[in-house]
């Protein structure tokens, strides 16, 4: 039997695990759920426990693991020191060094949204690229930065926030970060609602977005721009605006080969680059036109897939 | 005798070379003409004698090269090939492979401002950090973006090319690369001017500005608002306000411990962070408002220190 190696991935609800060959072919894929009480000090430990016995019930001997890599919903820098994850109770805390004597095997962390982006790069829709910029278009907007195959975790590990990048000086709403005009506040999922909201206010024009009051979803949106309804496409190049200029700028410091795009609202699929393209083409630098966009492949099992990936290198 | 390492930056009109030590302490520094002629076909020859002559002069043989790094004009990628040197007269062409056989020992080459910020971290205004962002504040606006010690060229070698992020939608004159509303347009040495120039022709408030004309400088500009002449303050104000939203925006991908600035402008001195740091404060996500600024320290000789480290990793 050759190595493995196991990627986690730590949620708010549940942790998915993954028990990978060096290749990266997928061997167990489990959950557990995340345990919160406590300030969350059970998780490392359940995830100990969970992927020691996966690992004798396959027949495997602590010798045989490579590493255990883990991705958590927190700004972890390269030391894989996290600095707070509201959502599972911890504050400061080295995950490497907590969890690597509970599992007897070297470990490495990363953000949650880096190392999907890692993923991404990996088995993806980045596969065969060495220098990725990966968007999380969802509740929030997330990115991983990936430059000659490594990620950019930051000083304070906040690399890849990208979110979080102003791209409207006359906002007046805060995002959640403080900030207001972030890119998150109209390309998330969140953030299209509110923009379709906004427009349907403006003023009485028709649109079947009317009929959904205020249940409107993201995809309700996407659904009527296929449907050519006006100011669904309206909404939808007010997106694209926003997400193309943003990372035209992401790519004057990063000058990926590709974007890929992940996240709930990627399920509108290829159409959204119908809106991104023309915006990112007008507004990035010349040398760095050429990228290319993909959505993102591996859809929740891309931090398990990038767990695995940060230990192998 | 111990290994040694040369570090060369191609300018226009010269080429500065430099050999080192291992641990980086300059043991000779040198310039040679940049022939132009021909295409530029002369140069990487020219440099190539003058390394293997400075090399026998000082009694090393080749085997105690540990390599040449070599700065250059232009997009470099991580395989060393520059895509087009206007200044040079070159088109495509792969430095490292043109010039290994030519000194019989490895080559690395990269962009003539992302090597002189491998130069600042290593020697200069970075010493000490692993992420760290470079600005050159010449006639342009360059970058270097270093990711835990290492340079992120870019796929197209455009990696650290902040001098074109967009920062002002409203502007409609041209930056150099056919854009409007570049950083480069309002924080190079140019810039600075224009800006200046700008808010003179706007009304006829008084300024000691005005008895320059046209023949008006940064450096002009800068004495004045040492001096307190409210309408330079008020240029330092625009200045620092783009700069510091620029570099806001850089932060959210590479998330630096330091902001080294260099080049023309920062001849000025700390004064300058009076202006650019509470822009930044303000534009800055949270996790990313711990950088600290720093003025560069090695001058032009940022990018022989830099190329050397190239080489030695």
């Amino acid at each position: 039997m050759g190595k493995i190696v196991f990627g986690v991935d730590i949620g708010g609800t549940t942790v998915k695990l993954g028990m990978f060959d060096s290749q990266g072919t997928v061997l167990e894929k489990w959950e557990i759920p995340t345990v919160t009480e406590d300030h969350g000090s059970h998780i490392l430990k359940d995830i100990a426990d969970s992927v020691n016995e996966k690992r004798a019930a396959c027949g495997y001997a602590a010798e045989d693991v490579i590493g255990v890599g883990v991705g958590a919903p927190g700004p972890v820098d390269a030391a894989g020191l996290i600095y707070g994850a509201v959502n599972l109770g911890w504050g400061d805390l080295n995950i490497a060094e907590t969890l690597q004597p509970l599992v007897g095997v070297p470990v490495k962390a990363g953000n949650d949204a880096n190392v999907a982006a890692l993923g991404e790069m990996w088995k993806g829709g980045g596969r065969g690229c060495q220098d990725v910029v990966a968007v999380t278009l969802g509740t929030g907007v997330g990115g991983g930065i990936i430059v000659n195959g490594s990620l950019v975790a930051g000083f304070n590990g906040a690399g890849g926030e990208i979110g979080h990048m102003l791209v409207e000086e006359e906002e007046t709403e805060h995002c959640n970060c403080g900030l207001c005009g972030c890119l998150e506040q109209y390309a998330s999922a969140t953030g299209v609602v509110r923009l379709a909201k906004r427009r349907l206010a403006q003023d009485e024009a028709a649109s079947s977005l009317r009929s959904f009051g205020d249940a409107l979803t993201c995809k309700d949106v996407w659904d009527a721009v296929r449907e050519g309804d006006a100011l669904a496409v309206e909404i939808a190049q007010r997106f694209g605006y926003y997400l193309g200029k943003g990372l035209a700028a992401v790519a004057c410091v990063a000058n990926p080969e590709v974007f890929v795009i992940g996240g709930g609202v990627s399920k509108a699929g290829e159409i959204l680059f119908e809106y991104i393209e023309p915006s990112y083409q007008k507004y990035a630098f010349k040398g760095c036109r050429k990228a290319r966009f993909q959505l993102a492949e591996l859809g929740n099992d891309a931090g398990i897939y990038g767990a695995a990936k940060l230990v192998l290198g």
